[in-house]
């Protein structure tokens, strides 16, 4: 399977990471993966939604520049793209990370 | 005129500011408001786009407790929530001002 593209560094847009952390599912994946580095979608600890749904809000988080995706056979992993966002947006990765009492 | 009510800090959510932020209208507003302080409405630098739509705009970004109005007399003054924001969520007032070249 194809590793699906991420946007560059210097393409990512600060209202495009807004709009895809401005959802309580994907800001609560984006802290688990900030908190917790590399996950398997399985693991993302979002309860109660379908598989659909999910492959929704990572594709969403994934155009969006904030997670890059990697697969090994049937599964796959994600991450935050910290050092890309500490790069283009410095403090962003640490007000996901406070994002946890919400 | 009342006044509109605006959530206190404690009841602010980094996901519903990242919301109101994910729109490229509002995104602008909050910019030019985090760069030059209080402005009256009609002068937010944001075109085409007619006195309703940006009333939309306004109650959104209010709600989610990114600015403040101040009425005097028929005029509406807007300004963002700085200090609010900073000790809430330190580093968003400086991400959304490095917004600029979006």
């Amino acid at each position: 399977m194809k590793t699906p593209t991420i946007p560059l560094v210097s393409a990512l847009s600060l209202t495009a990471v807004c709009n895809a952390l401005g959802d309580p599912v994907r800001m609560k994946i984006a802290h688990c993966l900030a908190r917790s580095g590399e996950k398997n979608c399985s693991a993302f600890e979002v309860d109660h939604i379908s598989k659909s749904t999910l492959s929704h809000h990572i594709k969403i988080l994934r155009e969006a520049g904030l997670i890059q995706p990697r697969i090994e056979g049937k599964q796959h992993f994600y991450s935050l793209r910290k050092d890309d966002l500490n790069q283009r947006f410095p403090g962003l990765v640490e007000l996901i990370l406070s994002a946890s009492e919400e």
